[in-house]
Protein backbone atom coordinates (compact mmCIF):
# COMPACT_ATOMS: atom_id res chain seq x y z
CA UNK A 1 0.00 0.00 0.00
CA UNK A 2 0.98 3.80 -0.65
CA UNK A 3 1.12 4.32 2.97
CA UNK A 4 4.74 2.41 3.88
CA UNK A 5 7.79 4.47 3.52
CA UNK A 6 10.77 1.35 4.45
CA UNK A 7 10.64 -2.16 5.87
CA UNK A 8 13.49 -3.99 7.94
CA UNK A 9 13.07 -7.73 8.68
CA UNK A 10 15.43 -8.76 11.03
CA UNK A 11 17.81 -5.68 10.17
CA UNK A 12 18.08 -6.24 6.65
CA UNK A 13 15.89 -4.67 3.50
CA UNK A 14 13.35 -6.48 2.17
CA UNK A 15 9.60 -6.84 2.27
CA UNK A 16 8.67 -10.33 3.19
CA UNK A 17 8.56 -12.70 5.95
CA UNK A 18 8.37 -16.51 5.88
CA UNK A 19 5.68 -18.20 5.30
CA UNK A 20 6.69 -20.45 8.01
CA UNK A 21 6.25 -17.66 10.61
CA UNK A 22 4.46 -18.49 13.56
CA UNK A 23 3.44 -14.68 13.40
CA UNK A 24 1.52 -15.63 10.57
CA UNK A 25 0.13 -19.32 11.39
CA UNK A 26 -0.95 -18.03 14.84
CA UNK A 27 -0.48 -14.56 15.55
CA UNK A 28 2.63 -15.25 17.82
CA UNK A 29 3.98 -12.27 19.06
CA UNK A 30 3.41 -8.36 20.16
CA UNK A 31 3.54 -5.31 18.22
CA UNK A 32 4.21 -1.85 19.00
CA UNK A 33 2.76 1.61 17.04
CA UNK A 34 5.59 4.45 17.81
CA UNK A 35 5.44 8.55 16.32
CA UNK A 36 8.15 9.34 14.84
CA UNK A 37 9.06 13.24 14.57
CA UNK A 38 12.63 14.67 13.42
CA UNK A 39 13.31 11.00 12.47
CA UNK A 40 13.35 10.10 16.49
CA UNK A 41 10.92 7.18 17.37
CA UNK A 42 8.99 9.12 20.63
CA UNK A 43 8.55 7.36 23.43
CA UNK A 44 11.03 4.67 22.40
CA UNK A 45 12.05 3.29 26.31
CA UNK A 46 8.61 2.92 27.16
CA UNK A 47 7.43 1.04 23.77
CA UNK A 48 10.57 -0.65 24.23
CA UNK A 49 9.45 -2.04 27.94
CA UNK A 50 6.30 -3.08 26.76
CA UNK A 51 7.13 -5.04 23.97
CA UNK A 52 9.37 -7.20 26.07
CA UNK A 53 6.75 -7.37 29.01
CA UNK A 54 4.19 -8.73 26.43
CA UNK A 55 6.97 -11.09 24.80
CA UNK A 56 7.63 -12.58 28.35
CA UNK A 57 3.88 -12.95 28.99
CA UNK A 58 3.98 -15.00 25.76
CA UNK A 59 7.39 -16.88 26.91
CA UNK A 60 9.55 -15.55 23.70
CA UNK A 61 12.81 -12.83 24.15
CA UNK A 62 12.50 -10.42 21.34
CA UNK A 63 15.77 -9.33 19.58
CA UNK A 64 17.74 -7.26 22.14
CA UNK A 65 16.62 -3.37 22.49
CA UNK A 66 20.05 -2.02 21.59
CA UNK A 67 19.40 -3.67 18.07
CA UNK A 68 15.68 -3.13 17.64
CA UNK A 69 16.70 0.70 17.95
CA UNK A 70 19.41 1.09 15.41
CA UNK A 71 17.29 -0.62 13.14
CA UNK A 72 14.38 1.62 14.26
CA UNK A 73 16.61 4.60 14.18
CA UNK A 74 17.89 3.83 10.55
CA UNK A 75 13.64 3.33 9.05
CA UNK A 76 13.15 6.66 10.77
CA UNK A 77 15.96 8.79 9.27
CA UNK A 78 14.81 11.34 7.04
CA UNK A 79 11.16 11.15 8.13
CA UNK A 80 10.01 14.50 9.96
CA UNK A 81 6.74 12.85 11.01
CA UNK A 82 5.64 9.56 10.33
CA UNK A 83 4.88 6.56 12.21
CA UNK A 84 6.74 3.29 12.91
CA UNK A 85 5.46 -0.11 13.64
CA UNK A 86 7.59 -2.85 15.19
CA UNK A 87 6.35 -6.68 15.06
CA UNK A 88 8.44 -8.87 16.80
CA UNK A 89 7.22 -12.86 16.35
CA UNK A 90 8.13 -15.93 17.85
CA UNK A 91 9.76 -16.69 14.51
CA UNK A 92 9.56 -19.72 11.97
CA UNK A 93 8.72 -23.10 13.36
CA UNK A 94 7.37 -26.28 12.33
CA UNK A 95 3.69 -27.14 11.68
CA UNK A 96 1.77 -27.50 15.20
CA UNK A 97 1.23 -24.84 17.89
CA UNK A 98 4.30 -26.46 19.89
CA UNK A 99 7.46 -24.37 19.42
CA UNK A 100 10.70 -25.66 19.66
CA UNK A 101 13.82 -22.99 20.23
CA UNK A 102 13.02 -20.33 17.33
CA UNK A 103 14.88 -16.83 16.34
CA UNK A 104 12.67 -14.31 16.81
CA UNK A 105 11.25 -12.45 14.07
CA UNK A 106 11.48 -8.31 13.64
CA UNK A 107 9.88 -6.60 11.39
CA UNK A 108 10.12 -2.71 11.16
CA UNK A 109 8.12 -0.54 8.95
CA UNK A 110 7.56 2.70 8.94
CA UNK A 111 4.66 4.49 7.31
CA UNK A 112 3.60 7.77 6.12
CA UNK A 113 1.69 10.09 8.92
CA UNK A 114 -2.05 9.19 8.37
CA UNK A 115 -4.18 11.60 7.69
CA UNK A 116 -6.60 12.13 11.04
CA UNK A 117 -10.29 14.05 10.87
CA UNK A 118 -9.85 17.50 10.75
CA UNK A 119 -10.51 19.76 13.78
CA UNK A 120 -10.19 16.45 16.39
CA UNK A 121 -9.04 18.84 19.14
CA UNK A 122 -12.96 20.49 18.26
CA UNK A 123 -13.74 16.81 19.95
CA UNK A 124 -14.56 13.78 17.83
CA UNK A 125 -17.64 12.02 17.62
CA UNK A 126 -17.27 8.05 19.07
CA UNK A 127 -19.67 5.16 19.09
CA UNK A 128 -20.29 1.97 20.57
CA UNK A 129 -19.13 -1.37 18.91
CA UNK A 130 -21.40 -3.99 18.51
CA UNK A 131 -17.96 -6.59 18.89
CA UNK A 132 -17.32 -7.01 22.55
CA UNK A 133 -14.01 -7.76 24.13
CA UNK A 134 -13.85 -11.18 25.32
CA UNK A 135 -12.65 -11.69 28.80
CA UNK A 136 -8.42 -13.19 28.71
CA UNK A 137 -6.60 -12.59 31.09
CA UNK A 138 -3.73 -14.86 29.91
CA UNK A 139 -3.14 -11.77 27.21
CA UNK A 140 -4.95 -9.04 28.68
CA UNK A 141 -3.25 -5.26 28.69
CA UNK A 142 -0.23 -6.62 25.71
CA UNK A 143 -0.14 -5.46 22.57
CA UNK A 144 -0.26 -8.98 20.79
CA UNK A 145 -1.10 -9.85 17.19
CA UNK A 146 -4.42 -11.76 17.94
CA UNK A 147 -6.58 -8.62 16.40
CA UNK A 148 -9.30 -10.13 15.25
CA UNK A 149 -12.04 -8.39 17.67
CA UNK A 150 -10.74 -4.81 16.76
CA UNK A 151 -10.83 -6.14 13.06
CA UNK A 152 -14.51 -6.35 13.47
CA UNK A 153 -15.17 -3.72 15.30
CA UNK A 154 -13.71 -1.20 13.24
CA UNK A 155 -15.33 -2.88 10.26
CA UNK A 156 -18.59 -1.79 11.82
CA UNK A 157 -18.33 1.54 10.84
CA UNK A 158 -17.14 4.04 8.01
CA UNK A 159 -15.97 7.50 7.78
CA UNK A 160 -18.93 9.09 10.22
CA UNK A 161 -17.12 8.20 13.61
CA UNK A 162 -13.37 9.25 14.57
CA UNK A 163 -13.33 5.86 16.87
CA UNK A 164 -15.85 3.41 18.41
CA UNK A 165 -15.95 2.19 21.89
CA UNK A 166 -15.57 -1.60 22.86
CA UNK A 167 -17.32 -2.98 26.00
CA UNK A 168 -16.26 -6.04 27.50
CA UNK A 169 -19.54 -9.16 28.19
CA UNK A 170 -20.42 -7.77 31.28
CA UNK A 171 -21.09 -4.41 29.71
CA UNK A 172 -17.92 -2.18 31.14
CA UNK A 173 -16.37 -0.11 28.62
CA UNK A 174 -12.96 -0.88 27.98
CA UNK A 175 -11.03 1.32 25.35
CA UNK A 176 -11.34 2.12 21.76
CA UNK A 177 -10.30 0.46 18.69
CA UNK A 178 -7.21 1.91 18.93
CA UNK A 179 -7.11 4.27 21.67
CA UNK A 180 -7.20 4.23 25.57
CA UNK A 181 -10.68 5.80 27.17
CA UNK A 182 -10.33 8.12 30.05
CA UNK A 183 -13.33 10.12 31.77
CA UNK A 184 -13.33 13.01 34.54
CA UNK A 185 -16.27 12.39 36.34
CA UNK A 186 -16.61 13.89 39.91
CA UNK A 187 -13.49 15.72 39.62
CA UNK A 188 -11.48 11.94 39.08
CA UNK A 189 -9.60 10.99 36.17
CA UNK A 190 -10.80 7.38 35.37
CA UNK A 191 -9.69 4.76 33.04
CA UNK A 192 -10.56 1.13 32.81
CA UNK A 193 -9.18 -1.88 34.22
CA UNK A 194 -7.34 -3.85 31.69
CA UNK A 195 -6.87 -7.08 33.52
CA UNK A 196 -9.41 -9.07 31.35
CA UNK A 197 -8.73 -7.85 28.21
CA UNK A 198 -7.59 -4.69 26.53
CA UNK A 199 -3.97 -2.91 25.40
CA UNK A 200 -2.30 -1.03 28.15
CA UNK A 201 -1.47 2.04 26.01
CA UNK A 202 1.84 3.69 26.66
CA UNK A 203 0.11 7.26 26.66
CA UNK A 204 -2.30 6.02 28.76
CA UNK A 205 0.32 5.26 31.22
CA UNK A 206 1.79 8.74 30.78
CA UNK A 207 -1.63 10.37 30.82
CA UNK A 208 -2.04 8.25 34.33
CA UNK A 209 1.07 9.64 35.70
CA UNK A 210 1.34 12.90 34.31
CA UNK A 211 -2.49 13.97 35.87
CA UNK A 212 -2.05 12.66 39.21
CA UNK A 213 0.35 15.00 39.93
CA UNK A 214 -3.26 17.38 39.37
CA UNK A 215 -6.49 15.60 40.19
CA UNK A 216 -7.30 12.18 41.44
CA UNK A 217 -6.25 9.74 38.61
CA UNK A 218 -7.18 5.92 38.87
CA UNK A 219 -7.76 2.82 37.73
CA UNK A 220 -12.12 2.40 37.89
CA UNK A 221 -14.55 0.42 35.86
CA UNK A 222 -16.82 2.13 33.28
CA UNK A 223 -19.94 1.76 32.51
CA UNK A 224 -21.77 3.83 29.59
CA UNK A 225 -23.65 5.07 32.47
CA UNK A 226 -20.72 6.80 33.86
CA UNK A 227 -19.41 8.15 30.47
CA UNK A 228 -23.21 9.82 30.15
CA UNK A 229 -22.66 11.80 33.22
CA UNK A 230 -18.97 12.54 32.69
CA UNK A 231 -17.51 16.40 32.47
CA UNK A 232 -15.12 15.24 29.91
CA UNK A 233 -14.02 12.08 27.89
CA UNK A 234 -10.94 11.38 25.85
CA UNK A 235 -9.00 8.93 23.81
CA UNK A 236 -5.58 8.37 23.57
CA UNK A 237 -2.43 6.32 22.02
CA UNK A 238 0.85 7.05 21.07
CA UNK A 239 -0.24 8.61 17.53
CA UNK A 240 -3.22 10.94 18.34
CA UNK A 241 -1.73 11.97 21.70
CA UNK A 242 -5.22 13.14 23.60
CA UNK A 243 -8.41 13.52 21.26
CA UNK A 244 -11.20 15.41 23.26
CA UNK A 245 -14.48 13.21 22.75
CA UNK A 246 -17.43 15.57 21.06
CA UNK A 247 -20.43 13.47 20.80
CA UNK A 248 -20.78 10.33 22.48
CA UNK A 249 -23.33 8.29 20.76
CA UNK A 250 -25.89 11.02 21.15
CA UNK A 251 -24.72 13.48 23.73
CA UNK A 252 -22.37 16.48 23.45
CA UNK A 253 -19.51 17.34 25.09
CA UNK A 254 -17.35 20.05 25.00
CA UNK A 255 -13.34 19.17 25.09
CA UNK A 256 -12.48 19.96 28.77
CA UNK A 257 -9.39 21.65 31.15
CA UNK A 258 -8.18 18.55 31.87
CA UNK A 259 -7.67 17.35 28.65
CA UNK A 260 -6.20 20.61 26.97
CA UNK A 261 -3.87 20.31 30.32
CA UNK A 262 -2.78 17.13 29.45
CA UNK A 263 -1.80 17.92 25.61
CA UNK A 264 0.44 21.12 26.77
CA UNK A 265 1.92 18.73 29.42
CA UNK A 266 2.61 16.40 26.51
CA UNK A 267 3.22 17.90 23.62
CA UNK A 268 7.03 16.68 23.06
CA UNK A 269 5.66 13.46 23.39
CA UNK A 270 3.60 13.13 20.77
CA UNK A 271 3.22 15.05 16.77
CA UNK A 272 0.34 17.20 16.74
CA UNK A 273 -2.07 17.75 14.18
CA UNK B 1 11.58 -25.97 9.14
CA UNK B 2 12.47 -29.35 8.08
CA UNK B 3 8.80 -31.06 8.40
CA UNK B 4 8.09 -28.25 5.25
CA UNK B 5 7.65 -30.61 1.69
CA UNK B 6 6.51 -27.80 -0.56
CA UNK B 7 4.46 -24.26 -0.77
CA UNK B 8 2.38 -22.02 -3.19
CA UNK B 9 1.66 -18.20 -2.68
CA UNK B 10 -1.89 -17.87 -4.56
CA UNK B 11 -0.16 -20.01 -7.02
CA UNK B 12 2.46 -19.37 -7.31
CA UNK B 13 6.56 -20.70 -5.84
CA UNK B 14 7.74 -18.79 -3.40
CA UNK B 15 8.31 -18.75 0.39
CA UNK B 16 7.58 -15.85 1.69
CA UNK B 17 4.61 -13.09 2.21
CA UNK B 18 4.55 -9.59 2.68
CA UNK B 19 5.55 -8.00 5.75
CA UNK B 20 2.40 -5.84 4.84
CA UNK B 21 -0.10 -8.84 5.31
CA UNK B 22 -2.90 -8.00 7.20
CA UNK B 23 -2.76 -12.20 8.30
CA UNK B 24 1.22 -11.12 9.72
CA UNK B 25 -0.81 -7.89 11.33
CA UNK B 26 -3.72 -9.22 13.02
CA UNK B 27 -4.32 -13.00 12.16
CA UNK B 28 -6.59 -11.68 10.02
CA UNK B 29 -7.74 -14.86 8.15
CA UNK B 30 -8.43 -18.48 8.31
CA UNK B 31 -6.70 -22.06 8.02
CA UNK B 32 -7.32 -26.19 7.33
CA UNK B 33 -5.53 -28.28 8.16
CA UNK B 34 -6.14 -31.65 6.00
CA UNK B 35 -4.94 -34.86 5.62
CA UNK B 36 -2.98 -36.36 2.64
CA UNK B 37 -3.05 -39.18 1.06
CA UNK B 38 -1.79 -41.00 -2.14
CA UNK B 39 -1.91 -37.17 -3.14
CA UNK B 40 -5.47 -36.13 -1.95
CA UNK B 41 -6.56 -34.30 0.58
CA UNK B 42 -9.11 -36.15 2.30
CA UNK B 43 -12.62 -34.27 3.38
CA UNK B 44 -11.62 -31.78 1.23
CA UNK B 45 -15.40 -30.40 -0.39
CA UNK B 46 -15.88 -30.40 4.06
CA UNK B 47 -12.61 -28.20 4.35
CA UNK B 48 -13.70 -26.04 1.71
CA UNK B 49 -17.07 -25.23 3.02
CA UNK B 50 -15.64 -24.53 6.61
CA UNK B 51 -13.16 -21.87 5.32
CA UNK B 52 -15.55 -20.60 3.21
CA UNK B 53 -17.83 -19.88 6.47
CA UNK B 54 -15.47 -18.98 8.27
CA UNK B 55 -14.34 -16.12 5.99
CA UNK B 56 -17.44 -15.04 5.60
CA UNK B 57 -17.76 -14.57 9.07
CA UNK B 58 -14.71 -12.03 8.94
CA UNK B 59 -16.71 -10.77 6.26
CA UNK B 60 -13.65 -11.50 3.67
CA UNK B 61 -14.06 -13.33 0.48
CA UNK B 62 -11.65 -16.39 -0.35
CA UNK B 63 -10.28 -17.11 -3.83
CA UNK B 64 -12.61 -19.21 -5.92
CA UNK B 65 -12.86 -22.95 -4.96
CA UNK B 66 -12.06 -24.55 -7.99
CA UNK B 67 -8.36 -22.26 -7.69
CA UNK B 68 -7.80 -23.59 -4.10
CA UNK B 69 -8.78 -27.57 -5.02
CA UNK B 70 -6.12 -26.51 -7.88
CA UNK B 71 -3.55 -25.52 -5.81
CA UNK B 72 -3.69 -27.42 -3.39
CA UNK B 73 -3.81 -30.80 -5.87
CA UNK B 74 -0.55 -29.61 -7.20
CA UNK B 75 1.19 -29.27 -3.69
CA UNK B 76 0.00 -32.67 -2.62
CA UNK B 77 1.14 -34.77 -6.30
CA UNK B 78 3.54 -37.27 -5.06
CA UNK B 79 2.93 -37.40 -1.56
CA UNK B 80 1.37 -40.85 -0.21
CA UNK B 81 1.18 -39.33 3.45
CA UNK B 82 1.26 -35.22 3.92
CA UNK B 83 -0.60 -32.57 5.82
CA UNK B 84 -1.88 -30.15 4.11
CA UNK B 85 -2.21 -27.04 5.52
CA UNK B 86 -3.92 -23.94 3.64
CA UNK B 87 -4.01 -20.59 5.13
CA UNK B 88 -6.14 -17.41 3.76
CA UNK B 89 -5.57 -14.37 5.24
CA UNK B 90 -7.92 -11.08 4.12
CA UNK B 91 -4.48 -10.19 1.79
CA UNK B 92 -2.34 -6.97 1.45
CA UNK B 93 -3.41 -4.04 3.79
CA UNK B 94 -2.31 -0.35 5.14
CA UNK B 95 -1.84 0.82 8.39
CA UNK B 96 -4.91 0.45 10.84
CA UNK B 97 -7.50 -2.71 11.69
CA UNK B 98 -9.59 -1.02 8.98
CA UNK B 99 -9.38 -2.47 5.74
CA UNK B 100 -10.43 -1.36 2.33
CA UNK B 101 -10.87 -3.85 -0.80
CA UNK B 102 -7.86 -6.16 -0.29
CA UNK B 103 -6.94 -9.22 -2.35
CA UNK B 104 -6.72 -12.19 -0.35
CA UNK B 105 -3.64 -14.41 0.05
CA UNK B 106 -3.67 -18.25 0.00
CA UNK B 107 -0.88 -19.51 1.46
CA UNK B 108 -0.77 -23.59 0.50
CA UNK B 109 1.33 -25.51 2.74
CA UNK B 110 2.54 -29.43 2.51
CA UNK B 111 4.20 -30.65 5.10
CA UNK B 112 5.58 -34.70 6.19
CA UNK B 113 3.01 -36.82 7.98
CA UNK B 114 4.01 -36.08 12.03
CA UNK B 115 5.47 -38.63 14.44
CA UNK B 116 2.92 -39.01 16.92
CA UNK B 117 2.65 -41.38 20.09
CA UNK B 118 3.20 -44.75 19.01
CA UNK B 119 0.41 -47.28 20.33
CA UNK B 120 -2.45 -44.05 20.25
CA UNK B 121 -4.90 -46.54 19.75
CA UNK B 122 -4.05 -48.07 23.34
CA UNK B 123 -5.45 -45.15 24.19
CA UNK B 124 -3.28 -41.34 25.20
CA UNK B 125 -2.90 -39.17 28.75
CA UNK B 126 -4.63 -36.15 28.97
CA UNK B 127 -4.22 -33.27 30.76
CA UNK B 128 -6.10 -30.07 32.06
CA UNK B 129 -4.57 -27.22 30.36
CA UNK B 130 -4.36 -24.07 32.90
CA UNK B 131 -5.06 -21.60 29.76
CA UNK B 132 -8.86 -21.11 29.69
CA UNK B 133 -10.54 -20.12 26.21
CA UNK B 134 -12.17 -17.24 26.51
CA UNK B 135 -15.58 -16.78 25.20
CA UNK B 136 -16.09 -14.79 22.24
CA UNK B 137 -18.91 -15.66 20.26
CA UNK B 138 -18.02 -13.55 16.67
CA UNK B 139 -15.14 -16.08 16.53
CA UNK B 140 -16.33 -19.12 18.20
CA UNK B 141 -15.92 -22.27 15.83
CA UNK B 142 -14.35 -21.13 13.00
CA UNK B 143 -10.57 -21.37 12.54
CA UNK B 144 -9.16 -18.31 12.33
CA UNK B 145 -5.62 -17.21 12.60
CA UNK B 146 -5.54 -15.52 16.56
CA UNK B 147 -4.33 -19.13 17.59
CA UNK B 148 -2.57 -17.44 21.23
CA UNK B 149 -4.53 -19.22 23.59
CA UNK B 150 -3.50 -22.81 21.69
CA UNK B 151 0.51 -21.61 21.63
CA UNK B 152 -0.10 -20.89 25.47
CA UNK B 153 -1.86 -23.75 26.67
CA UNK B 154 0.35 -26.10 24.08
CA UNK B 155 3.47 -24.47 25.68
CA UNK B 156 2.48 -25.95 29.33
CA UNK B 157 3.85 -29.72 28.92
CA UNK B 158 6.37 -31.95 26.93
CA UNK B 159 6.02 -35.15 25.72
CA UNK B 160 4.54 -36.60 28.70
CA UNK B 161 0.45 -36.24 27.40
CA UNK B 162 -0.90 -36.98 23.87
CA UNK B 163 -3.22 -33.55 24.22
CA UNK B 164 -4.59 -31.08 26.94
CA UNK B 165 -7.95 -30.67 27.43
CA UNK B 166 -9.12 -26.78 27.84
CA UNK B 167 -12.01 -25.37 29.44
CA UNK B 168 -13.58 -22.08 29.25
CA UNK B 169 -13.69 -19.17 32.50
CA UNK B 170 -17.19 -21.21 33.62
CA UNK B 171 -15.27 -24.75 33.97
CA UNK B 172 -16.65 -26.05 30.78
CA UNK B 173 -14.74 -28.94 28.87
CA UNK B 174 -14.23 -27.28 25.65
CA UNK B 175 -12.00 -29.14 23.83
CA UNK B 176 -8.02 -29.86 23.33
CA UNK B 177 -5.43 -27.57 21.98
CA UNK B 178 -5.72 -29.30 18.18
CA UNK B 179 -8.67 -31.87 18.76
CA UNK B 180 -12.64 -31.71 19.67
CA UNK B 181 -13.60 -33.74 22.61
CA UNK B 182 -16.26 -36.40 22.92
CA UNK B 183 -17.46 -38.59 25.94
CA UNK B 184 -20.34 -41.23 25.97
CA UNK B 185 -22.13 -40.82 28.74
CA UNK B 186 -24.86 -42.77 29.74
CA UNK B 187 -25.13 -44.53 26.58
CA UNK B 188 -24.74 -40.95 24.74
CA UNK B 189 -22.39 -39.53 23.29
CA UNK B 190 -21.48 -35.91 23.89
CA UNK B 191 -19.43 -33.58 22.52
CA UNK B 192 -19.42 -29.74 23.71
CA UNK B 193 -21.31 -26.71 22.74
CA UNK B 194 -19.07 -24.27 20.73
CA UNK B 195 -21.08 -20.86 20.74
CA UNK B 196 -19.16 -19.29 22.60
CA UNK B 197 -15.68 -20.89 22.21
CA UNK B 198 -14.17 -23.38 20.49
CA UNK B 199 -13.29 -24.83 16.95
CA UNK B 200 -15.81 -26.84 15.01
CA UNK B 201 -13.69 -29.74 13.69
CA UNK B 202 -14.10 -31.52 10.27
CA UNK B 203 -13.69 -34.96 11.89
CA UNK B 204 -16.03 -33.37 14.51
CA UNK B 205 -18.89 -33.32 12.42
CA UNK B 206 -18.47 -36.36 10.53
CA UNK B 207 -18.54 -38.15 13.81
CA UNK B 208 -21.52 -36.78 15.14
CA UNK B 209 -23.42 -37.34 11.88
CA UNK B 210 -21.99 -40.84 11.82
CA UNK B 211 -22.80 -41.93 15.30
CA UNK B 212 -26.02 -40.51 15.23
CA UNK B 213 -27.19 -43.46 13.41
CA UNK B 214 -26.03 -46.04 16.17
CA UNK B 215 -26.69 -44.05 19.46
CA UNK B 216 -27.93 -41.03 20.60
CA UNK B 217 -25.14 -38.39 19.81
CA UNK B 218 -25.92 -34.78 20.41
CA UNK B 219 -24.22 -31.35 21.18
CA UNK B 220 -24.44 -30.47 25.36
CA UNK B 221 -22.04 -29.10 27.78
CA UNK B 222 -19.44 -31.34 29.68
CA UNK B 223 -17.55 -30.50 33.04
CA UNK B 224 -15.06 -32.54 34.28
CA UNK B 225 -16.65 -34.56 36.35
CA UNK B 226 -18.69 -36.06 33.61
CA UNK B 227 -15.87 -36.89 31.68
CA UNK B 228 -14.91 -38.75 34.97
CA UNK B 229 -17.77 -40.88 34.66
CA UNK B 230 -18.14 -41.20 31.03
CA UNK B 231 -17.56 -45.11 29.45
CA UNK B 232 -15.33 -43.63 26.82
CA UNK B 233 -13.97 -40.41 26.05
CA UNK B 234 -11.74 -40.10 22.83
CA UNK B 235 -10.46 -36.70 20.64
CA UNK B 236 -10.69 -36.19 17.10
CA UNK B 237 -8.98 -33.82 14.64
CA UNK B 238 -8.53 -34.56 10.64
CA UNK B 239 -5.44 -35.64 11.46
CA UNK B 240 -5.71 -38.23 13.86
CA UNK B 241 -9.10 -39.44 13.18
CA UNK B 242 -10.11 -40.68 16.14
CA UNK B 243 -7.98 -41.38 19.17
CA UNK B 244 -9.22 -42.85 22.35
CA UNK B 245 -8.10 -41.07 25.45
CA UNK B 246 -6.13 -43.73 27.49
CA UNK B 247 -5.90 -41.57 31.21
CA UNK B 248 -8.19 -38.67 32.13
CA UNK B 249 -5.49 -36.63 34.68
CA UNK B 250 -5.43 -39.25 37.30
CA UNK B 251 -8.63 -42.38 36.06
CA UNK B 252 -7.75 -44.89 33.42
CA UNK B 253 -9.87 -45.47 30.80
CA UNK B 254 -9.76 -48.66 28.00
CA UNK B 255 -10.55 -47.71 24.50
CA UNK B 256 -13.77 -48.56 24.27
CA UNK B 257 -16.15 -49.80 21.62
CA UNK B 258 -17.66 -46.39 20.00
CA UNK B 259 -14.30 -44.92 19.63
CA UNK B 260 -13.59 -47.99 17.60
CA UNK B 261 -16.42 -48.64 15.59
CA UNK B 262 -16.23 -44.89 14.60
CA UNK B 263 -12.19 -45.35 13.55
CA UNK B 264 -13.50 -48.77 10.99
CA UNK B 265 -16.63 -46.72 9.67
CA UNK B 266 -13.94 -43.59 8.95
CA UNK B 267 -11.07 -44.82 7.99
CA UNK B 268 -11.41 -43.67 4.43
CA UNK B 269 -11.60 -40.29 5.25
CA UNK B 270 -8.18 -40.11 8.16
CA UNK B 271 -4.77 -41.49 7.12
CA UNK B 272 -3.94 -44.04 9.87
CA UNK B 273 -0.94 -45.04 11.72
Amino acid sequence: MSDLLAVLVNGESGRDVSTLDRGLHYGDGVFETIAVRAGTPLLWNRHLRRLQAGAARLGMAPPRGDMLKAWATRVCAGHDRAVLKLIVTRGIGGRGYRSGPTTPTAVVLVYAWPEYPPNVQDGIAVRICDTRLAHQPRLAGIKHLNRLEQVLARAEWEDDFGEGLMLDQTDYVIEGTMSNLFAVIDNELRTPDLQACGVAGVMRGLVLETASAWLPARVAPLRSKDLMRASEVFLTNSLIGIWPVGKLVDRLLAPGPIARRLQLALRAHYVEG
